[in-house]
Parts: structure tokens; sequence; C-alpha cells
């Protein structure tokens, strides 16, 4: 393998599949990157089992060379090394050339590396290959339906499911759920098809991907038993999927409500980040008073004090209401919602709470109240 | 107690004084701040034993009222988040008073905090009365003198008096000296007066100091035997001193050289950048090779590969002469510097060497080399 490549272009793609190389791993040669320059021009491959990224560098991007001065072959390198060296040399096109099989060499006249480099053999087998239902969205949609649902998910194996978020397709609507169990983030997008599937993904990797495909517009999904593709711009992304039904949750969204309070989100963040500061034992509980005339904020801690806000500006309807919950969790409910007034809707002092942005009904947040004494 | 204060004013106070708290402390009533209001005004203190800081809020500046509506009297509340309270809370002016000597309530209308307040008199005695030698510097000097230096004393307990810069006065220079044994770091600075003191100060206190006093243009030092005091603008800073005599450093600086290596410092330090990603068993350990026609920087790992750099500008007196170091360290000692050309200077392969700005004879940076196969 040999070639001459356009820098940039090399640590975008670098930066890229680096996605898929884990913080910490157990087998050597999976944080490796493995470069194959074939006739598509220099695959970028990297894989945690988990997750497995593929991007393609193509020979010339409109009418400009990318790569250049080349012969085909493949190779292994560590990924975050080579990833630093094209980052930190400054000439606008390297020379990369593998010597003997064994070493890695990137020239750019002033700076010579020789990295030390595995035999292609080694690396596992990926399967980048689109099978079953395949189906194509909006970036900006994407990610909209990742970063509203994703955050809810939960951080503990104990339940790998819950891990997920749930994609549901059904009737031309994509629907995304995740679910800690203490809450529930929720988003549906129209698609043009009629498909019917359902998939758990793990909600750290759709977060990655959403990042990965940014700058991009669209995105194809390929969804079958035991894995799901992203496909966008030069790049694949096969992520596995969590098997096991995920549990139904359409119940644990109420269907009318009894007490509605709409107040300005970015008041109600200011006032739940101060209070939250003495929220000290049981960590950010804060209790929400709610009348007609008054909205408060308030917790109590005995090693460090109490602390009540007074909401400014808000509208109440229904009886009297005390209720307590996590106020981690209704912020971030509340900026999931992207826009200036959200809604705060409850059934009773023990029953779940909505967080909605009245003009959009795609999406619903909920959260469990806490008890306290 | 009871105030009226401008909040702005108690905040920044307050970070002042936040440098005197340690982050982890085994003795919860120094997580404390001490509020005294007197006929000064608001006295804010804390320390970690070792560093006391206090500060003072006076009751105007200039023709602006900063207190107002008082009424003296002292509590102690926990630092941390006093501090995040007044900085998230959104009035002009907060009301600060202290409730049945247990609490310390804090309100400016929309928010209301009551803070857990201990009894005043469980909090250390602290010495901010200045003894001893006493002298003023420029802050601009101070703060040179400190980041020229402080960064090369020891990491390690081991020998307590190197993690110290040592201060030393003589024939009307102050001079300040770290090091951590593989390298030393020197300043002068010119004083009005003839004193006579050598003190250690703990370095990294001496940065927080320095950090501290950043805005002022004046800063005094007291020095006695077991403290050093340092005054700016409303602040006293008591440090301890560490015991023992410092070593012996005038002899560790080469009184000649027989090379000399001038470069261009952002050149060398990006070539050691790259460089230094592939010295992989041994940390940061780099290969410089000079001659007249020819300078490279080099490393190897086993494990990783090989770079090599040429420097595109310099200039090389002496026979050809290879050396290895620590790239880090001299890294370290470049950027001291802070100028656009250094001088690396060399007696030989394992001798002392030394980095200095040609233009600026009161700093010294010298670096040991290490030792390759």
């Amino acid at each position: 393998m040999k070639l001459k490549i356009n820098r940039e272009q090399m640590l975008k793609s670098l930066t890229v599949v680096l996605h898929g190389i884990a913080s910490k791993t157990p087998i050597p040669v999976m944080s490796n990157v493995k470069m194959e320059l074939n006739e598509k021009g220099l695959l970028l491959v990297t894989t945690n089992n988990e997750l497995s990224v593929r991007t393609t560098i193509p020979y010339m991007i409109g009418s400009t060379d990318i790569i250049t001065n080349y012969r085909e072959g493949a190779a292994l390198v560590e990924a975050r090394t080579l990833t630093e060296i094209v980052r930190r040399m400054e000439a606008k096109e390297i020379n990369i050339e593998l010597v003997d099989n064994v070493i890695l060499q990137i020239d750019d006249g002033r700076s010579n590396f020789k990295l030390n480099s595995v035999k292609v053999e080694e690396f596992p087998l990926l399967d980048f290959e689109p099978t079953g239902v395949t189906l194509s969205l909006r970036v900006s949609d994407f990610i909209k339906m990742v970063d509203q649902t994703a955050f809810a998910a939960s951080q503990k194996e104990q339940r790998p499911v819950l891990t997920a978020v749930n994609l549901l397709a059904r009737d031309s609507e994509l629907t995304a759920v995740a679910t800690d169990s203490a809450r529930l983030s929720r988003k549906t997008v129209k698609i043009d098809q009629n498909l019917n599937f359902s998939a758990n993904v793990p909600a750290k990797f759709l977060s990655e991907i959403a990042r990965m495909a940014e700058t991009e517009d669209e995105i194809e999904l390929s969804v079958s038993d035991k894995k799901i593709l992203f496909a966008f711009d030069n790049t694949v992304v096969n992520s596995r999927l969590i098997s096991g039904e995920y549990p139904a949750t359409q119940n644990i969204v109420p269907r009318s409500y009894n007490y509605f309070l709409e107040v300005n989100a970015d008041e109600l963040l200011r006032a739940m980040d101060r209070v939250s500061l003495l929220s000290g034992e049981r960590e950010n509980v804060v209790k929400l008073a709610m009348s007609a005339s008054e909205v408060t904020i308030s917790t109590k801690s005995n090693q460090k004090g109490s602390a009540v806000e007074q909401l400014s500006t808000f509208q109440f309807t229904g009886e009297p209401l005390q209720i307590s919950f996590n106020s981690a969790f209704v912020a971030a409910a509340v900026k999931a919602c992207r826009s200036e007034d959200v809604t705060l809707s409850f059934l009773g002092e023990m029953k779940p709470i909505s967080v909605r942005n009245m003009e959009d009904e795609t999406q619903i947040q909920i959260v469990t109240p806490v008890r306290t004494y």
C-alpha cells in the first residue's frame, strides 16, 4: 500500500472512525484502524465488537485530487497514534507507505514516522452489508430524535434492554423511546414508508452516531434482527442491537391531567439549579408547590440548610398541589423540549409528571415524582 | 450580623478566598469561610492550615456603596456552597443575615437560602500580621518570577524542600529557584532594598497566589522564619514555609558551554510535540542530533515505532553532538523563556543543558540529559 493523501481529509475521516475505538479495549487489535486502499479509495475501519465504523476517503472530491501516487494494499496501525500524528503534521499532503509489510511510514518531508503495523489478517471480519428494512431520515430529524430521548436511557447494566433506545416503526411513523424506569422520553417522526419493526439500539452508540452524522443531510437506517446499520456520506456504522422485548410504555404516559403549570423554561431551570445546591442527602430532590397565586421550588437538607425560590412568570390551572421530584431529571426533560415555555402537567402528588412543549406534539417527557416525608 | 451587599463584589471576594480551601479537608471546619463584619468592612477568611487567605470587602469603593443596611457580627458557613449560591443568584444586591446565631440567611427577593452556620469560635486563630522583612514587587514581575520557576519544583513529597520555590534576597536582588533535581529554573528581579533572607515557599501555593493577584499592580511580601505573607489589594495570604536548607544550586548552572543551538521556539515545540508521540516505553525521551548542516529530533520505541523530525530554521555552533532528554522538560523550559527564539547551550552529551532567551539575562532554565542505550 502506498499513497499521497490530503491531510485534512485524512484527519476528518480518522476522527470519524475513532468513534469505533473503545477507550479501553482488552483485545489489542481493536485499538487499531484498518486502512485499505482499493478501487473505491482509502477505507478506514474500526470496531469495538459492538460498534463498527467504516469510512471511505475517495480518490477525488469534485474535481480536487484527494489521493494520488498510489498502490493498493492494506495495513493495521494503532488508531489514536495515527490520528495524533496526522493532526499535528503541518503539510497539506502526506505520503503513506507500507514498508516490508510491518512498518507504516508517514512522511511530509519535514516529519517522518514509522509505525509498527500488524498483519491485516488479525483484524476481525466485519459486516457492513445492509439487510432487512431500510429507511431514510433527514439528519436534523435523526439528531432531534436521539438528543430528545437517549439521555433518559438507563446507565446501569442490570436490565440491559433499558440501556437502549427503542426504535419502533408503525403506520408511517418512527418512534424512539428511552426509559430508566424513573423517567421516560418519547419522540416520533413521520416516515415515507409504512414499515414495521422494533429495534433496541444502545443509547450511547446512538448518541455517538448523531455526533458523527452532524454535518450531513441524510442518514439511512437498515434494520435487521441482530444489527442496525447507519449510512451517511461515505460512512457506514454497524451497531449491535440489544436483545429482549422492550417494556410496554404506552400506559405510562397519562391520557389526561388535572393540573397544568406553564412556565418560562429558562427561569425554571435557573431556579432549580440554585435550589438543588442545598438538596444534600437526597441528591437533587426539590419540592414544587403550586397555586394560582404562587409557585415555589424548595428543598431542605439537615446538613446544609434550606432554600426557597419564587417563580415570577407562570400560569397554573388546578387546585393547589405539592409534588417532589429529582430536579436533574426535570431539568433534562425541560431542556429536551427546546422551547421558550414548557408545560408541566400533573395528575396528582404521586403520579407521573409530563413535561411538554405544547407547540410540538411529536415528543413527550415523563418524570416520576419521589416520595418525601 | 446583617448586611446588604453588592453581589458581584461578594462573588469576586469569595472566589479569591476559595483558594484557601483544600479540595478535600479532613477537618470539617476548614471547609468553611469565616465572615466577619467589622468597622473595616466584610472580612472573608479561609484556611487549610498551610495557606490562609483573608480578603476585605470595604463599605464603599470610590463613591459607590458596596455594603449598606448592616449590623456587625460574624458567621461560619460552607465556603463552596455559599460561593455557588452567590454566583447563581441574579439580583444586583443580596441581603445576608445571621438568624439565631445558627442560620445564615441569604435573600435577594426571589431566592431565599438558609445555610447552617457553625459557631465562629470553632474557626482556628490565624495570623495575618506582617513580621520580619518586607518588600514590594510589581505584580507583573512577581507573576513572571513564579511562572518561570514554579513548574520546575518537585511534585513528590520525598524531599519536601524540593516542592518549594526558594526565594533568596541578596545585594538588591530577589532570586527564585526551583528544581526537582532533573531540571532547574532560576529567575532574578531587582529590588529597591538591600535585603538578606532565604525562604522556601510551597510552589503550588506560589502559583495560586500569582493567579489571585493577577489583576493588581503591586504585591507586598513579608518574610519571617516560619511564614511568608503576601498582601495585595484588600487581600492578605499567609503561606507556611518549608523548613530545611535549600540545596546549593549555583554550581549546577554551567559557566561556559561548547555547543550552541539557536532555534525558533515554536518550531522546536511543535517538532518535539509530534516526535514524543512515539516515545513509548520511556516517556517523552527524544534525541537531538545537531551538526552545522542538520538538526534532527528523533525517538524510537519497540512497541510503537520511530519518528524523525528535521528543523528548518536553526544556527548551530560546535562539533556535531547528540543528546537525549525528556522533551516535556525542555518544552516547559522553552515556554518559560517567553521569546520567539531560544538558545540551547551544551557542554557535552551527559552535561546539563541550558535553555535561554539570550535577550533576557534574568532567567535561566537547566535540564539534565538522560542516558539512552
